[in-house]
């Protein structure tokens, strides 16, 4: 189903366009905003994810987050020359407060999680997984956060 | 943001139109099948949710269990005779295997949770919670399990 990536083309522009062709994803508008290395950041519209209350619809606010734990994972891979299928094991979702603006969501490393390490154990054994925390809006006060666990598959 | 419901249509279409007024559950394809008192269920078609794998996207089968339970609690509301504003206050997701066939998810209160218990809390303080257990697939072996609390709060 994934054709190898074209080397030309920066990782974050491949992820964005496998993002984009995948139905769910464009209906919620996602756009990759940075990637730091230990750092991810996405956003996507109010308009496309309201609920009928005029604020973030919870299903968005969970999709963006998990999307962006999923694109952290799948690009620090990728930075380290890995090609990887990257799922969600499972998640923790707490949400805080309503989202009347445009969602941007914020994927890290959980502290105490070793990128070296996960890297090393996927490099061995072909299957790793590392805890992320992403959130909606300032990390110190947000509006959603998510704690899971992701798991990366060599291909093939 | 919310017209008061017309008491000709079932509570049950009244809340589709209300979902598919919603962007990002138009988008997912999500149709209510079914309501018991006791249990929801709500299907969405695998094309509007499908990732870059050929099978569900995450963010959907939350979306779409994190749906079930606010279906249900809404639902069982209005049964009571109660218009309240209804939230998901926080979730924990199992993803256990990939989902290649249209999305079903099914929304029961958890073991234990007590609806008349609720809805007596809420006529009585305009605010209550429950603990919802919404599956993907077959409840004795689902691909994806959520349970979630959900916050009821009366409008106005």
């Amino acid at each position: 189903m994934t054709p190898v990536p074209d080397s030309t083309v920066p990782p974050v522009q491949q992820l964005q366009a496998t993002l984009s062709a995948m139905p769910p994803v464009k209906a919620m508008g996602i756009e990759l905003r940075g990637f730091s290395g230990d750092q991810l950041q996405l956003s996507a519209p109010l308009a496309a994810n309201v609920n009928d209350k005029g604020n973030a619809f919870g299903g968005s606010l969970a999709s963006a987050m998990t999307l962006a734990g999923w694109a952290l994972v799948t690009l620090r891979l990728r930075q380290a020359g890995f090609e990887a299928d990257v799922y969600v094991a499972d998640s923790q979702i707490r949400y805080l407060a309503p989202v009347y603006d445009d969602l941007l969501a914020t994927a890290t490393a959980l502290p105490g999680a070793d990128w070296d390490e996960f890297l090393s154990t996927f490099g061995r054994r072909g299957r790793a997984r590392i805890p992320v925390r992403a959130v909606i809006g300032e990390d110190a006060s947000p509006a959603a956060e998510l704690e899971g666990r992701f798991v990366a598959m060599a291909r093939g």
